[in-house]
């Protein structure tokens, strides 16, 4: 084909599979709220009851110990050369280390795979289970990076719910009718984003044994690890991996409140050698040496910020959590058409559904998010993101005083849009 | 199906596309020489012809403007949040202002996405452009990460050589007839992995033109960009980017030898709004969308990095590439089996020949690799791995003492695995 020019129309072309909606995703969703309000002439300070990254107030610094640490690595020089594509012995022993803490057997470095933030744990584990025909369980409401992982990898994903009447609990029946025989993995998240559940040990148990009568792994998205701070404390899903193999996805992202680092990992939890029998280990490390590696530096810290950080920040950091959690779950009381039932007990979201009866002029979820951005300057995410219509996903982690004012607006804008009686 | 725990076998299954051989990438291949030798004996220091990392080298260090750049937005705690998916804007800005002082149109930021090193970059445009049925052109020998994630995303390469007897210059001819209506795009490496060639300003300009009437794209792969100690000046592809539309790769790796910062780039280089016009860009975004991102607090020094790093730390880079480029090839007269014909005159690796007549009990260039590995603790990469069998990559932006003491191994090694007379 000539055109004009005398030269051939132009044959590229791109892969179809990405012609995706962003708004399907968190990230896609923000940038659009935010674009959205761009032009905004409110000069009050934006409110990010969305953002799950409490970086980004000055009360929820990370550790100075932490930073001291990649700092040092860094001004070394010595870490600035590629590593491994698994990442570095001392920073995989150290995972292995952290993790075992919480478990009732030993983890080897050679169990543990650095990843550039949960993110990319989470690609290499959905790659590497779809193969054809195969399928996933994924709660709901649930964390989109999963469902858009697995719509790009061509992994059917299928939906089981976690149960709001039962404290979020998930719901083990609807796990046992959707399993069939091509379903390979189940995914947990605990403690729980974005319900705010943690998991007791009786009910991660009862998954394991539901897992091993189904007979599939497993993965327990641990992201929020240790933000506990209500009645249940903090199983790790590995402690029931004699039962069923475990594959744990965490990153300092969160309890340090450093996403910006990207630094995860991945570990294969697996004391009775059912997984790695199953050469998925072999395909995790192929699947490692086609990507990206997280910086060695940081690696280099790692073992000071897993194992030696000081026990202050931690509690300092949860008595935030905590009382982030009381004032929302407290104030959401005074909004009529926002129903919170119960307060978050760990990790830093709640979900709080939404009344469309009591309000005019607003659609649904997404259209109540994207008006209140405009007139309030408050960022928040729609619960159809997360899997749920017409639900509101809140981050409570966010500067006391922010809390407060974006709580403030907040019951602004369901007045003003209150259906008049 | 029950087995004799009463529990279903297990059912999860990985994915075969991932039962690769690592030792097809130059990452697993260097994984596995090292595994080769940790059990040697040889006291004497490991010498690694093999990286493309002079950062383990204290004279290859990085700029200390660099580094305190770095330190100082981490120490400011401010960038330890997420960024958007496709990168910071003053990041953004950063690399289009530093990509335009060489070409003769200006880049927008809008044209500049940030990526996980030039590894991410490639990583997204052969994703974007793995559409059902299409293909792309490959230099031979070139850099096996476009092979591997060609063969991960179905994307069919096919491969033009790089002409040994004309200067490693690219064979038009072959290109030509190698493209047909399904073909997308054509990869060039400039300054040129693992030949150390320089394109001409007139061999680029015939590429763009070729591409231009196949109605191709060219992605340029520069991320040894500004490396030159020869006679050839380091010209952008995109200076043709009203020809044809390119996309350029880059990355901090090389010229600030810090692989490990991880910070990378890809740029749309289109004046002509060709590419834009196709839905690629929207693509490219929501590719980034999936991944994980690089740190914020490296964006945030970029500017810093990209526009003002001193010109010493440049000149004395690169008279230690120019030294070591002399040297080896010098020195490589010494060794009757192995043949280098061109001294490089970029980038940090030459290419040299096998001549494997004059060897007895070696079978190959892998054979020679890991004997060599064994024998003497000096690490090659086979040609093999870059897409030539029985020749051999050598990276020589090593410490010129570690040079000198790499050759005198090699050479003992050749001497005594000649074949008598």
């Amino acid at each position: 084909m000539e055109n004009n020019n005398g030269s051939k129309s132009w044959a590229f072309r791109g892969n179809e599979k990405l012609n995706i909606d962003t708004t399907d995703t968190i990230g896609g969703t923000l940038y659009w709220l935010r674009h959205t309000i761009s032009n905004n002439e409110d000069e009050r300070p934006l409110i990010p009851f969305s953002n799950g990254d409490p970086a980004i107030f000055p009360c929820f610094r990370t550790s100075l110990r932490a930073e001291t640490a990649v700092v040092r690595a860094l001004q070394s020089a010595e870490f600035n050369t590629y590593c491994p594509f698994f990442g570095t012995l001392p920073a995989r022993r150290a995972v292995a280390e952290y993790l075992s803490r919480d478990l009732p057997y030993k983890l080897s470095p050679d169990d543990a795979y650095m990843t550039l933030g949960c993110t990319q744990a989470i690609e290499v584990i959905v790659t590497v289970l779809a193969s054809p025909g195969a399928n996933i369980l994924l709660p709901k409401p649930g964390f989109p990076t999963f469902e858009a992982r697995c719509s790009f990898s061509n992994l059917e994903f299928r939906h089981f719910d976690l149960l709001p009447d039962k404290g979020w609990e998930m719901d083990l029946d609807a796990i046992e009718a959707l399993a069939d025989e091509d379903t390979v993995a189940i995914v947990i998240i605990n403690p729980g984003s974005p319900c705010g559940v943690v998991f007791t040990y009786d009910h991660l148990k009862k998954v394991a044994e539901l897992a091993k009568k189904l007979g599939i792994l497993v993965i327990s998205d641990e992201v929020y690890e240790h933000l506990t701070f209500g009645d249940n404390p903090f199983i790790r899903m590995a402690t029931f991996g004699s039962i069923v193999p475990v594959v744990t996805l965490g990153s300092l992202s969160k309890r340090w409140a450093v996403p910006a680092w990207r630094m995860g990992w991945l570990a294969i939890c697996d004391p009775t050698g059912a997984l790695r029998n199953s050469g998925i280990t072999e395909q995790i490390m192929a699947c490692l040496s086609l990507y990206s590696d997280p910086a060695t530096f940081i690696q280099a810290a790692l073992p000071e910020i897993l194992l030696d950080t000081e026990d202050e920040f931690f509690a300092n950091r949860l008595d935030l959590l905590r009382e982030g959690a009381n004032v929302l779950f407290e104030r959401m009381k005074e909004i009529p058409c926002i129903r919170c039932d119960r307060k978050p007990e760990g990790a830093i979201f709640a979900m709080a559904e939404l009344n469309l009866s009591q309000l005019e002029d607003i659609e649904d979820d997404v259209d109540f998010c994207f008006k209140l951005a405009k007139e309030e300057s408050v960022l928040m995410v729609p619960g159809v993101v997360v899997g749920v219509k017409n639900w509101l996903r809140f981050c409570f982690a966010i500067e006391p005083s922010a809390l407060e004012d974006g709580i403030t607006r907040l019951k602004a804008f369901c007045q003003r849009h209150a259906k008049r009686q």
